[in-house]
């Protein structure tokens, strides 16, 4: 599998072989006792990699965003279960079954606005229960096949988006990114910078402005490291320059990931995301949300519906700063992700194709293309 | 004049204290041969005084931020040059008038946005022309004078400014500003947030929520502190969580500073203004610019006319972090200010009133109200 992807993946050789140690950003140790992750939080000074197993470690690390990225965190749940399930001395389906559940519900509530989080823990659990008359051993061994699974739909999801979402795109296209949307945070290609990664690897001549995503700067840590590492024209700025750098006509499309999809199209993703939709209206340029058809919670009338993750005020004030940048008693509010209005939205980009408005109806034909 | 000041600033004793300290942030050291500013480069953590004479030094302050902020800038620009002139052994006018152009030419490049430096620099230069036939002693007299009233009349300005403000202001507010427009930036009271001090000195209940100001984080090291030394309920957001506070109905208003405005309304202010105006209109929330009527340039007729000033891309990738957020071969874009559409300004307020649309009209008066 991973031949045939360093193969397809549009690098150029040099980058290839930088890349793809790192976009196996989850996957089992030799023993297959440990989730090894590239701890993302240390990019893009340092490339280490982290062997997990005690429970707590292994929620930590979702919580601290050593992974991240709505996919990544999805098949590192899975690869997390299957770790914790693998240890287990139950003799009874019911109590594999209720340590299991156990351990997903802590999982879960790491991180509460990623959907496939819950979505993933969702099907591991679903195989867990339907395999009640099977032994231990054997439940334990189709974990570990699901978890390897769902990594594997995940390339070949990213790879359609990208191919869709690279329809959109032309030669000297200044095109506008935010956040971390790319092979760091799914398993290859990325959601928001697959088509980019792809036309680029076409030959399509690109500039590629990468908003550094405050606080927690995966834009600059991450999104900026991996278009620079695959040869893109790559230009980092910080957020409040998107108006500027819009209003001079630098940018003809904003291409960014989410976190969930209401039916209605509203779509939750890393905070600044709706900002960039409302520039975006206002100086007409087409804004384009790119996700895996996972990502659509039926569950979610509207953005309304979507839980905002509230982080700590350490983020914004202490966190990658030399000494702090505000006093200890100033107050912080810091939301992980804000909604984006379906109305600010040109389309939304899935594995199956490109929705447009009215969304209520295109993402449910969406969601019945789903092969899930 | 300091105690006046200090009994009619709206601060409780222990922050007068505070802040009388503090905003006396350029005044001439007690021989009256250096510059004495307080760093703003090491705010919030240490409040350091540096004493300033040599040429290199003085126009080092302004280039590194040390001091900063329009008025601030032209006040010290006034002082540096008494401070050099001062030191000129000179016998004739020629000579004398020639070296002091000469430095006010160096002074004036170290800002090019900002037009509070060159015309204070400006009505120095004029004043010395217009002394010809005196005494280059008492050239330099009058110089040291008329830059001690250029501050003078920057305290009395930023209080009228705020009283105009501040009409605009009701309990119950919550109110988003953007970098520092406050007491370290002016002389006293500052401009965008003299209303709001003025106005919680008067007992109004305000929440403000204050944008940290990538990259060089103004708002968080600067507007924050002096929000909180001052007793205001202050919340401090990443630029890019505007968005999501706009749209949760936390704001009623936005007040901003200015660099320089043209004489159609549009505002050159710092980085991440005109993305706050867009999101203001998106959200149907008056939009306020407070400025000195001298930030008014005739020379502007739009804000095309604005020269934009570029900045190093160790601002956005270095500066105060512990170790880089991007790679070295990273390229950034990092324009220092952006200019607001006059279309998006709800209203424009000076120290002689509040200017709305049309500006073409409304400015005209205000400059003619000029009493400079």
């Amino acid at each position: 599998m991973l031949e045939t992807i360093a193969t397809a993946y549009p690098y150029n050789k040099e980058a290839i072989i930088i890349i793809c140690e790192e976009i196996i950003n989850v996957r089992f140790s030799d023993d297959e006792a440990a989730v090894v992750i590239l701890d993302q939080t240390l990019l893009p000074n340092e490339a280490k990699y982290l062997k997990l197993c005690e429970p707590e470690k292994l929620c930590e690390a979702i919580i601290s965003l050593r992974v991240r990225g709505a996919p990544a965190i999805g098949i590192f749940a899975a690869f997390a279960l299957y770790v914790y399930a693998q240890k287990l001395n139950c003799d009874c389906f019911e109590s594999f079954s209720s340590e299991v559940t156990h351990f997903s519900t802590q999982l879960n509530s790491a991180r509460p606005t990623a959907v496939n989080l819950s979505k993933q823990l969702h099907r591991i659990l679903r195989l867990v229960s339907s395999l009640r008359a099977s032994t231990i051993p054997s439940i334990k061994e189709a974990m570990r096949q699901e978890a390897l699974q769902i990594q594997q739909e995940d390339v070949l999801m990213c790879k359609a988006i990208s191919e869709h979402g690279q329809t959109l795109i032309e030669s000297g296209f200044g095109i506008m990114t935010h956040c971390n949307a790319g092979p760091l945070a799914t398993s290859q290609y990325g959601t928001a910078l697959g088509p980019i990664l792809l036309a680029h690897s076409r030959g399509l001549a690109l500039s590629v402005y990468c908003c550094e995503t405050r606080p927690l700067l995966q834009g600059a840590r991450l999104t900026s490291y991996e278009l620079y590492r695959a040869g893109v024209d790559v230009t980092l700025i910080c957020d409040n320059m998107a108006s500027i750098v819009m209003s001079e006509g630098k940018i003809d499309a904003i291409f960014v990931g989410c976190d969930r999809v209401a039916i209605n199209g509203d779509t939750a993703n890393k905070i600044g995301t709706s900002g960039l939709s409302v520039l975006a209206a206002h100086y007409g340029i087409p804004f384009y949300v790119c996700c895996p058809s996972s990502t659509i919670d039926p569950d979610c009338l509207t953005g309304k519906d979507i839980e905002i993750e509230q982080r700590s005020p350490e983020e914004i004030k202490e966190m990658f700063f030399a000494e702090p940048v505000a006093l200890a008693g100033v107050k912080c509010y810091n939301p992980s992700f804000d909604v984006t209005d379906n109305n600010l939205i040109t389309a939304i980009i899935t594995e199956h194709g490109i929705c447009r408005q009215p969304y209520s109806q295109s993402l449910k034909i969406m969601c019945n293309e789903d092969i899930r």
